[in-house]
């Protein structure tokens, strides 16, 4: 397949055709043929957006409940509905999740949740493409440890799906131990997976994690000696500058998510500086219970905008593109995120006849300051089309978003 | 005509209808009858959001310089271009933002720039609601001063159109004199018109001025008499509660531009303070050379999320959707962003079938946090369809686009 003429978003703009064969990017460069072309040249094309982190089930509960501190909006609302939700809810919220992320440019996606067997049924029949991983916590209790850990393992060997890896899913510092961390970093690097943590989420946390055992919770990690480069770590947000050079030095990848740790008064991740250090920033959303959207362009937008409030030269637009793109596909060991050859045909193409493109100085900036995502007009995930002209051909849309209001509607009442 | 069985946003949700006899609404209520009916059956129905603060036709300058400090932006890039704009220039710049605005859901702006004879132009020929003014500033130049007045009082009285006002636009403090000011206060009075200035929008701009003077640029006015209820104030970043107070005291209308002041790094202004002070806060995109949208959606997501950096009940749903309806409408002196009797028919359907507007758990929640502007379906301005099912019914607005980016490409290689 050849997609000809598009304005092509890689190391700036030049206007130049893509061959891709099966789900791979095999040539980019003027006057390519072909049997099967694609006329783009009304597009912008760009690599699709990798979303690192998110609890995707979680959209039945966008909108239950705002506007209130981390620790009475877990307790009073979402822990005791999670404790009723069914594989159908989940299944439903996922698809949901994944509609909303295909409309908005996301081609790839983390994510840590409960019955993630409904999480791999989702991705199969959209064409997404997913790292998912099961949330696990031993809470020092070394029996429920082993069984969390035994239940990661059958779902990793379960589950060889072309478009999914399987990653461990330990929740936190705070409610995994060092000797768990230990025994799944064993694991992980034996099978080549990755870990998904959350990490400096709050500052409570951290507060009450020093009192306890006189570390930060990354002092505590670097000194258990769980940290490399397949530890995809969520948040970050209060950080030191030593901290940010042990996760530098260990390669640790960092997942910012921008409108949850506002929205959760978690605060303003130092983004900038991270970057400065050279640590690979990728971009995520959160669970829509704490966003409340699943879009990653509104993110990107948010990011850049908040690592100005003191600098404007903080944070380029082509650097927050990168974190969007490129640096997702790093950190989630996909090759995706770049249109280069060699790497996944994970692409979208953006209609530049939308009044907020116009006019065209900068394209790299419309993407990150002007544009929202309905300016999303195709998607192609792994070579294939997975929406054309804002439809979704892979599932049916109009019935998935009838289907997950009913099961949000019912889980609240249940 | 009447707007039956739509979800209303009014004093929470509602399902009723609405009835409008020419620009005003008449009645809200249920079964209620008329010759004219519209099904909104499938959307929510809340007044169009009103955008305070910009400068309109500078949506030519979009992209075209970022991600630098304020005076180089102004000194290298803006000011230089704008010695050569053309009415032809502003006249598109213009369109290109209503065009913008009209398809994001906003019914009614307020904008500050040069040539705004084509504005009225602009805004008479798309149906649109505006309250515009010329930027004057005397510079401390008595000759200046009177002649600029002079300008203004002669657009005022040239200008008789039914959805537009006139305002008095002294640019800020620090460029007009108190004496000026206060002469256009005698006028603004007399005329009730509004003045629509720009205040504390840089600590740098305030330290500069308060050396100069020894007062803060709000000490100045107050003891100058210049503030009253009819002042409209861009930014108000930097302010003490000594300065609010006296903002309150005298019920000077704020508008908060929060894309804005992020990206021009002016920080982050108190509005959940001011909202509890009872001042009238309103929202503003400001011009989108530096924002770089006119999507007043996203605007209020930012501003809620912003708020919230250290108190997550800091600003709740409802008053977000406040801020960018009915306060707007009280501080541009129209009956405009609220569903009440007597309140002109501004109004927008947005369209519940959305993905991100699913699950429905709280629908104003779901209008901040989660909805792109791409939801708007509707357009009703003062009684008449402006757009229906996202097409624009007044204007063309591919061959406006296209117009617009020659117009753009055309200025900057000039």
């Amino acid at each position: 397949m050849i997609i000809k003429n598009g304005y092509i978003l890689c190391n700036g703009i030049q206007k130049k055709d893509i061959c891709i064969e099966g789900n791979t990017i095999t040539d980019i460069g003027k006057n390519l043929r072909g049997s099967d072309t694609i006329d783009a040249s009304k597009f912008l094309v760009m690599p699709g957006l990798v979303n690192t982190h998110t609890h995707l089930a979680m959209t039945l509960f966008r909108g239950y409940a705002d506007d209130m501190p981390l620790q009475e909006w877990l307790r009073d609302y979402i822990w005791p509905k999670e404790m009723k939700l069914t594989p159908q809810d989940c299944y439903y919220g996922n698809l949901l999740g994944i509609i909303e992320m295909i409309k908005s440019g996301t081609t790839c996606f983390s994510d840590m949740y409960l019955r993630e067997d409904q999480a791999v049924k989702a991705v199969k029949e959209s064409g997404m493409r997913a790292v998912l991983s099961y949330g696990i916590a031993d809470m020092g209790n070394k029996r429920r440890g082993e069984f969390m850990l035994r239940e990661s393992l059958k779902f990793i060997n379960a589950v060889k799906e072309p478009r999914i890896d399987i990653a461990f899913g330990p929740h936190s510092p705070y409610t995994c131990s060092s000797d768990f961390l230990l025994k799944i970093q064993e694991h992980a690097l034996k099978l080549k997976k990755l870990t998904h943590i959350h990490l400096h989420e709050t500052k409570e946390e951290i507060k009450k994690f020093e009192k306890k055992y006189g570390k930060t919770p990354i002092e505590m990690l670097e000194s258990a000696g769980v940290l490399n480069s397949n530890v995809c770590a969520a948040h970050v947000v209060h950080v030191s500058g030593k901290e940010l050079d042990i996760l530098r030095k260990r390669n640790v990848k960092v997942l910012h998510c921008p409108a949850s740790n506002l929205k959760l008064a978690n605060g303003i991740a130092p983004v900038a500086d991270m970057v400065k250090k050279g640590i690979c920033v990728s971009l995520g959303t959160d669970g829509a219970a704490s966003n409340n959207t699943q879009d990653l362009f509104a993110e990107m937008r948010l990011m850049a905008l908040l690592q100005k409030v003191e600098d404007p030269g903080a944070m380029k637009a082509d650097t927050a593109v990168k974190i969007a793109t490129e640096n997702g596909g790093t950190a989630l060991n996909w090759k995706t995120g770049k249109i280069e050859k060699g790497f996944l045909a994970d692409l979208i193409f953006i209609d530049l006849k939308k009044g907020f493109m116009v006019p065209r100085h900068n394209l790299a900036s419309n993407v990150v300051y002007s544009m929202n995502s309905s300016a999303v007009n195709t998607v192609i995930i792994d070579g294939k089309f997975v929406m054309k002209n804002r439809k979704i051909l892979t599932v049916d849309e109009n019935e998935i978003i009838e289907k997950a209001r009913e099961h949000a509607f019912d889980l609240v009442n249940r």
